[in-house]
């Protein structure tokens, strides 16, 4: 597949990214020449956060070429966006092109975060508004708006690459995030101008409370649940009037003067400025990634999306032993002496073992039928440093597996082939009803004994059988 | 310290959950005879999710207690807390009762979320505003508006139960944030009586874009990276031209009909209607936990608040061995077997060594200093589950402790002493620049030899110099 990106930026990089990281070939057209600069480093930042998202390896890049001519760049495109600066005859002259040049089949989004589709086709344009969210390569929502048949695909093919497209009933201005986006920002500007509260203050009466809030839910489900148990009805009864006190300031716009703008920029200023923009996105990303990781957890809006994007990703299978891990270690599992933390290497072999399980059909359905695994020692020998960023595999050897035991011996591989750990773990099966140990069901035992014999004859792993402190 | 609580709800019992599992004696007054239950329900989510974000144990939970009798619940009070519904004549009745009742030096707060102190205080009380956020339990915001030496005062004593208070520079209706969320709550409504979108589709809009990012950030730190290098001005010259577009129907307050509050009554019935309110909060809690979790491992915005939180917290020590760690089991912690992850056993353990490096000198400093302990091999015995809610503690021996080694055996008990599992982890003293092995410091290097030496005595621990699948 293959994606042609017209304009370049923060949020056609963005888009550059979220494809190329999906296994797209990308192709970037932009008269800008510093754009392939801009682009590479925001697909740095992509590279090191989107990965981190999963417990499992994306799909292989795809290649990303720059051009210098719009047609070369969108030749046997599937999918063609545009972000350019948001001024209607550009994207009409923009839009108009690309409706020509681009093969038939192909989508083409706008990320105009305004206007409407009837306005960008106004001059004979076939695109539909497909309008992300920086940083484009985390943050799943993409707001759909446009004709029927094309918005459904355009949506098919969105969720492929791990977002949340949500398409729009009706057309109108600024879409629906904007328009909440912009009654903020309105807002805000008036209780700078007039003194009440600086930037800083502001962000923090957001993050330290509606913030975390919205993260997970929302508006309506965060006053359904504050409305008590008498529901959404009482929350509407007692809230509702306080409508038309006169609380906010948004039925005038503030004047737009360079005065409020430096006295912005300041208090920016003063509030961040000791940190690079570079700094800035790497902190924001490094905590989306940490709180899409715990809505992961959940499976609450933004974690389903990954989860649900995650059982289309594939293991990478390359050895002879069962491929139990394969994936991109995330920056929250790194630590002070700046490796990969104790704790981490347990929670890639529990997820090994967990894998290895599923493998043997001790998966979600057997689980719920009230019978598992419960793990009874585990022996963890350190061998080598691993880092952030870095490719991880894991592959397992079955030392026993016969009635009640299963023994596995988990290898931990970082990039290059390294031995980084190796994980000894002994196994019980449970009857999850009285937590005391029971026979696996019989097809368990068989697919286990299949693996046991079929490793019968691998050497012994070296450290297997091994106490702590026991001389090489 | 004592706070009253005066009026219960969700807001009243959320404010007494603070208190309590700070330590405070709390005494409530609520006419109301469901009050009891009610808080009580309050107070046992904040049981299973205030603890949890912290790693340390919170303070013993102070005395609660109910009273039918103003007077009586605002006996040597430190803090009285109104909460009663949003009417400036109830306001009135009852912050001039409270003022005339509690002891001279209590900060007398009210919850409100739209009344400024000259309203509050135009009969005499003597009240500040301190409006808090649902769950109060959890998230950390505090506007605090009124007399600058009371809100001084009361802005440390909210600091000290884990709360971020924020002072306004003048009052204004409404406060900050709800004037944020008002704005937000108008235009969708708007999108919902016009049926651009359902309260599910807003919903969503939030939290798979803008919420995730204001958890962290806020709204003019999210715009500040927008602008990119540039920074916030070039932001501002590129968005600040949109306000004079017509895209917000702020300027109109929709009407506020019976049809649009059954149509928002539906919609979200339709959203999460299978879920109770109860399934709902404890959701959210969860959710909550685990962002903030992730906050904390970064220090941004609320994370950086529990982070200082927590190094006010003490280690309650009651045994002959060090105590290494005793804290709540947060629900993040368990997995699909409903009980803790392994993993997590050898994250309490990784914490505890931790905690027993900084005993003995190899802290922030230390390791800033380019030295450190790597761990090597650990050998972990399973003999007990541990649950979500459950309070876990952890002691440690010095099993060896000479040169550059350091071997320690961990004790992990759940409740009632029960012991959950053991841990023998045996570490080298690393030079961070060479990342070889090299000897501590002699200071380091003492105070180990100290707790080596009085540990010699006790008898070697049972399970120790095991491996995996040996006989007992």
């Amino acid at each position: 597949m293959k994606a042609a990106i017209v304009g370049g930026g923060v949020i056609g990089g963005g888009w550059a990214a979220r494809f190329l990281l999906n296994g797209w070939d990308v192709a970037v057209f932009d008269a800008d020449p510093t754009a392939e600069r801009k682009i590479g480093e925001v697909i740095e930042n992509a590279r090191r956060s989107l990965p981190a998202l999963y417990d499992k390896l994306l799909p292989s890049e795809g290649r990303l070429s720059f051009h210098q001519d719009m047609a070369e760049a969108t030749v046997a495109a599937d999918w063609v966006q545009e972000s350019v600066p948001e001024r209607l005859e550009l994207k009409h002259k923009v839009l108009g092109t690309l409706s020509e040049l681009a093969p038939e089949g192909a989508i083409i989004g706008s990320s105009t975060s305004g206007f409407k589709p009837s306005e960008l086709n106004g001059k004979g344009a076939r695109a539909i508004v497909a309008h992300p969210f920086n940083p484009v390569y985390l943050l799943p929502l993409v707001e759909l708006v446009g004709d029927p048949g094309v918005t459904a695909r355009a949506s098919d093919i969105l969720t492929g690459i791990g977002m949340f497209p949500l398409t729009l009933r009706k057309e109108i201005d600024a879409h629906i995030a904007d328009r909440l986006l912009e009654a903020v920002w309105r807002e805000s500007l008036w209780l700078v101008k007039d003194g009440i509260a600086t930037t800083k203050e502001i962000d923090d009466a957001i993050r330290m409370a509606f913030g975390i809030r919205w993260a997970q839910m929302g508006l309506f489900e965060t006053y359904r649940i504050a409305g008590g148990e008498a529901g959404m009805k009482h929350f509407m009864a007692q809230f509702g009037p306080a409508l038309n006190w006169p609380w906010t300031k948004l039925m005038d716009v503030p004047e737009f003067t360079d005065e409020l703008v430096d006295l912005i920029a300041r208090q920016s200023d003063a509030q961040s400025g000791h940190l690079s923009i570079r700094e800035l996105e790497r902190l924001r990303d490094d905590n989306l990634v940490g709180m899409m990781r715990a809505l992961k957890k959940s499976g609450s809006g933004a974690g389903d999306v990954i989860n649900r994007h995650e059982t289309t990703l594939d293991i990478h299978a390359d050895t002879k032993l069962p491929v139990t891990g394969d994936r991109q270690i995330p920056q929250s599992w790194t630590d002070y002496n700046g490796h990969m933390n104790e704790a981490n290497y347990l929670e890639a072999s529990a997820a090994a073992t967990d894998r290895f399980m599923e493998m043997i059909g001790v998966d979600t359905a057997y689980i719920s039928s009230g019978k598992s695994y419960f793990t009874v020692e585990n022996h963890i020998r350190y061998l080598d440093e691993l880092h952030a960023g870095e490719r991880m595999t894991v592959t397992s050897q079955v030392l026993k597996g016969e009635g009640k035991k299963m023994q596995l011996f988990h290898f931990i591989r970082g990039e290059g082939d390294k031995l980084a750990a190796t994980v000894e773990t002994l196994l019980l099966h449970v009857d999850l009803a009285t937590r005391s140990s029971s026979p696996p069901s019989s097809k368990v035992s068989e697919r286990l004994a299949e693996f046991a014999s079929s490793h019968a004859g691998l050497p012994h792993p070296d450290g297997a059988g091994r106490f702590v402190g026991q001389r090489a």
